[in-house]
Order: structure tokens, then C-alpha cells, then sequence
């Protein structure tokens, strides 16, 4: 038995009906160059959808996550200062990881449901002017607000500082502008906008990020993440072996980010956008609380906190169970008391909103 | 365009067609109920495979890398010591892995193309008794030697060193018995002996190995691979969510599993050592020599130095581009002076060997 759940959660969403068929395709070696042509049109399709030409974009073998962790501990050596901004479930999970990877981790706090205040940063940067990094989450995923970063980006151009932005639920979804805003280090993941299956990071990094790794007075300490092993083995010719990639998940990623291009990635963003406001309209009509503040609300993540006196996770349970349709449950501060409704990808359609939305409306009837 | 290659290098191999079927399941969310009863399956299929009762056992969301990673870094704390047994590339590896954790390597070594003396590695353990790992590759995907680890393992057990084993070309290829041999910990991966795609890891710890985690002074450096936070995520009810794992690739693990433990692992085993046989009957004949020396050859990974006056990389290239088959070349000492040519999962069948024996015989005729 395997139930094909309806997935409007925070991702995995499901993938675009092309990225599904490329899974079929036959295995190929992680050296055949017909595999890393599929690799290199995966980093010139990439380069489309972050708007950037930054040579060193390619996908990372593993999820958002190790995404995050390969652009942190490459970028940033034991002992140096990391600014993060948090405003929720992944500005703290950016510390974490900064902390483990040895650095000295520098917050800057905003309420969750809020943006982080860029000037708020910017004061962090000033008070450590030699932070080798400024980490911030542009889509917070477990809040649905949107924080700025291309003010962040303008200022830092001039400094030894470099911005790193967490793209993981922002990235095909919402503008991005990794070239125009000064972003200089980026990940995303292959499961939410871009509509292939989960299993791969996108990461891009500019030359500042480029020159910073190339001047580590110490080795990466991760083998499997360290992104320059993984440029010398991706998008170098020939190229040096350094993990058995899976031509699978390639396959599928370079489908769906090649669907998402031909619809045009500013047509993406708008019906984002579009069928985002649908459903942020539609909730309070039915008792729910819009977690992020207006303004800042991502279209392809919704946060929102239940009526009152509805239970959370009981009423979850019976949207997958009665209807076979998966929301996402809040994380930290929002736990028991919020869902993630994503409409992301394949899934942001108007048909997905009037799913969800009716499905709910008949739970709440009950 | 997508070629279907006759996958016959050091991995990956063609997954069995069940694991290419179960590709197209539907995405499930990564905290779903049904997926989670997936991973549980996998886990328990492992247990059969690696013939081990421990607790945890999961796959990692990443390549056999990713699992030789998340062993160590979980295992060995910054300044500890790691003996790691040297004769070929994935030893060398494996000491790259432990020093950037921080770990001080002390390397035992043997000739490309023989075995490692479990006397040497116990005296190195001798001299080094407060070692916290000892480390082998069980199957070197480089020279196709078999290492005896069984002895290593019963002399560790009342030591405070932990035996690591990585089986990544061996496991579900030759006999590999983790709990009867005394094995701490041990890695693998997907795409070779076990017939799925490339991206999972499959990991166990013993009691040993989990104590030792416990204990630790320090955080795992690495967030990604921390097994205790992958133990906390996959194998915990309710599970404590750590990054989004693929149910697609999931749904082919278990199912490459399910037809491994279908046809029985004694008999899979017996089945790649019958292949194996007659391939390295054959290559002699051929004028190959085989790398491994007689008595410590795998059968599902052949390391074979080409006839004298052959060029290699041409050779390959042609029977790839000729014949659609593909074989590894030489890693280091045998960079182009050797072939690897896999017969493992799926591929490990008569028909690969007369394949490729038959395509050989004819390149080396013109």
C-alpha cells in the first residue's frame, strides 16, 4: 500500500509530473560524461533560477540541510564569528550548526511571525566588523515571513563580511536575486519550488565566498561536504571522483527546474504569489490567525495559528486521514498551535487552495 | 537523450527492477506516519543483511561517503585517536575523514593488492591502547581485496576501541556478519551489492558504538550526519524531525532489500561468488592480471592490471562507446594501468560476465 497523500506541508511537495518520469531513466556512473552533461545542465539551469552567473553552483548529495552545513563549514574556519539572524525554527538551526562547524555565533533576534530588521543586522556587523559570515533565512519556513536581505547584501559588499542566505523553501518561489542583492553564498533544496523529489541541495557561491575558501588556513573539516572537493568533482574537467552522485536524483532535478523555466521563473513567482494570497485570504474567514505579519507573508508558506478551541494535531490527523491531504504542524514556538500550509512547486495552484480549504471548512464544521 | 549502459564499474549497478518500480511511488512527507513505517522496514531489512540485532540501524541521507562520515564524526571526538588499516584508496579516505574530525591517525598499512595482517592491526592497537576507533575497509573497492576483520573484532571486544568496518562494496556481496565478528559500527551504501539507486547510506551501531556516543565530551561537529540526532529523527516514536528525507528513494532501498532477502543472503552470496569466479577464471586468459592476490580476491569487484601494450583509457572509452558497457579505471597505484569491473546486485549474473567477456575479447582483437 502506498497512499498518495496530497502534500501541502513545509516539502517535501510533490514533484512536477516530468521530474516523476526522469526517475525512470536509467542509472548511469557518477563519471560517465553523459551524467555530468545532466550535472552541468543542473548548474546552467540553476544559475537561471538563482539569477546569478557565479561559476561554483551545483547540487549537493543530500537534503536543505546538507546544504546549509556544506555552505557554513566551508566557509567558515574554527574560531571565527558568525552573525545569524533568528526569527525562527532555522535562523536557530543556522547557529547550531555554525557553532558545531567551531565558530563564534553572533545573534540577532526578531519575534517569531516578524522580520529580521536588515538594520539590526548591519548594527551586528558593525559591533563585529571581522564576522567572516552573515547568515540569514530568506523564506523562515516555520514561520512564513520573508526577510529582506538585498539591503543586507549592499552594505556588506564593501566588507570582509559575507552574506549567506538560506533559499531553501524561498528559492522558484519568491524573487530571489542572488547576483543583483549582493548575496554571496546560497542553498536551497530540490523538494519544495523546484518540484523534484527531495535528496538534493542547490548551492551557489560568488567569488567572495569563492576567495574565502581558497584562503583557509585550515582543511574543511567535513570530507563529504567540503565545496571545493565537490567543484573539483562536478565541474571540472576532467573531473576528480569524490562521492558516487546519484544520476536519479540529477535526472529528476534537472526536469523539474527545466519545467519551472519554461513556465518562466517570474510567471512562477506570480502564480506563487497568486495562489498564496488565495489561501491568506481565505483563512481567517474560517477562524485561523496568519502567524506572519502583514508585509512579510511568503505566498508558498503559510503559517497559521488554529481557532480557538480547535485541537491542533487531532484535527492534523483527520485531514490526512479522512482526506488524505498533509499540512504541516507548527515547529517551536508554534508547535501544537500553528500549521504550515505550503502551496510550493507543482502544488501552487488554485486547486490546491480550494482542496485544502474545503477539506478544512468540513473538519471545522465537526 | 539517456543511454542505458551496462553498469559493470565499481558502482553503481543497475538496481533491481523492483527498486526502479518503487521509484515511482508517490512523495510522502518525511514525517509521515507511512514513511516512517518505510524506514522501519528498511531498518529491519538491514538487520538481515548486515546479520545484526543492533538497535540502530538507518539509512543516511547521503552517499557511502556520507556514512563513512556520519561513523566517524559521531564515533571519534577531536584529538582521539583512529587506527585505520591502509591498502587502498578507501583507507586512504578513511584517514582523510578521521583527521579533518580532528582525530589523530595512526595508519597501518599493506601493499595495493594484498590484505591487511589483522596482526599488524591489533599490534597497532597494542601500542595504542587507548585507540577509540580501529578502522577497515572490508572490501576494497580499489584493488578488490577481501580484509579479514573477524580477528580484529573478537580481540577488540574487551578493548575500549571500537572496530569501524566499512562494507560498502560488501555488504549484501560476501559474507559479513556484524555481530558475530565483533563489529562496533559499520557503512554502506545503496547502489552496489544492495540493487538501488545511489543516495542512501545504510548505517549500524552496536551497544559499544551507542555508549561511546553517549559519552561523548563534545558535540558531533557535523549537525547533518550526527547519528544520535538520525537516531532521534528515524528510529524514535514520535520522531524528533532533523532534515527531510526522500521516500523515493526510501521506497527503492527497501525494495532492492526486499528482493535481496527474497532470493536469501546466503544465497546472494553464493551467487556473486560463482560470478565472480568465472570472471577472474577468464581474464587471465584475456592477458589481464588479476590485482588482488590469489585467496583475498572479492568477487563482486575485480581489480585487473591491463595486458602489457593496451592503453586504458582508450580501451575503456571504446567499450563504453562501442559495446555500451561500462567499468571502472584504476584509483590511484592503478590509475591507468587497471579496470574494475563490478559484478554486484542485479548485475551480478552469468550474462554480465559473458557481456563483457565477450566485448573485451573483441577490442583487444582490433
Amino acid at each position: 500500500m502506498n497512499s498518495d497523500h496530497l502534500l501541502l506541508g513545509p516539502g517535501p511537495s510533490a514533484p512536477y509530473p516530468e521530474a516523476v518520469e526522469a526517475l525512470q531513466r536509467p542509472v548511469l556512473g557518477h563519471l560517465d560524461a553523459e551524467y555530468l552533461g545532466v550535472v552541468a545542465g543542473i548548474a546552467d539551469r540553476l544559475r537561471a533560477v538563482f539569477r546569478t552567473s557565479n561559476e561554483l553552483t551545483l547540487p549537493v548529495s543530500g537534503t536543505g540541510s546538507a546544504g546549509m552545513e556544506a555552505c557554513v563549514v566551508s566557509l567558515v574556519e574554527p574560531g571565527e564569528t558568525v552573525i545569524v539572524g533568528v526569527n525562527g525554527y532555522f535562523g536557530e538551526r543556522l547557529c547550531e550548526v555554525a557553532r558545531r562547524a567551531g565558530a563564534q555565533v553572533v545573534r540577532v533576534e526578531a519575534p517569531w511571525g516578524t522580520a529580521l530588521d536588515p538594520a539590526d543586522l548591519l548594527a551586528a556587523r558593525r559591533a563585529h566588523p571581522h564576522a567572516a559570515v552573515l547568515a540569514v533565512v530568506s523564506a523562515e519556513t516555520s514561520t512564513g515571513v520573508r526577510n529582506d536581505v538585498a539591503p543586507v547584501g549592499a552594505e556588506l559588499a564593501g566588507t570582509d563580511t559575507l552574506l549567506l542566505v538560506d533559499a531553501v523553501t524561498a528559492l522558484g518561489g519568491t524573487r530571489l536575486e542572488v547576483d543583483a542583492w549582493g548575496i554571496d553564498a546560497c542553498y536551497s533544496a530540490s523538494q519544495k519550488c523546484l518540484g523534484a523529489p527531495p535528496g538534493l541541495a542547490p548551492v551557489t557561491l560568488g567569488p567572495r565566498a569563492v576567495a574565502k575558501m581558497a584562503a583557509r588556513r585550515t582543511p574543511v573539516g567535513s570530507f563529504y561536504l567540503d565545496l571545493g572537493l565537490l567543484q573539483r568533482y562536478f565541474l571540472a574537467s576532467p573531473p576528480t571522483y569524490h562521492h558516487t552522485a546519484s544520476s536519479t536524483l540529477a535526472y529528476a532535478l534537472h526536469a523539474g527546474l527545466g519545467r519551472l523555466l519554461e513556465e518562466g521563473i517570474e510567471q512562477v513567482w506570480e502564480r506563487h504569489a497568486r495562489v498564496g494570497a488565495l489561501l491568506q485570504a481565505a483563512l481567517p474567514d474560517l477562524g485561523f490567525r496568519l502567524a506572519a505579519a502583514e508585509g512579510v507573508r511568503l505566498p508558498q508558506l503559510t503559517a497559521a495559528l488554529l481557532p480557538d478551541g480547535v485541537d491542533e494535531a487531532a484535527t492534523r490527523r483527520r485531514l490526512l486521514d479522512e482526506y488524505g491531504i498533509e499540512v504541516g504542524g507548527g515547529l517551536g514556538e508554534f508547535a501544537g498551535r500553528a500549521w504550515r500550509i505550503g502551496l510550493m512547486g507543482h502544488a501552487a495552484t488554485e486547486r490546491s487552495v480550494v482542496t485544502v480549504l474545503g477539506a478544512v471548512r468540513e473538519l471545522l464544521k465537526s
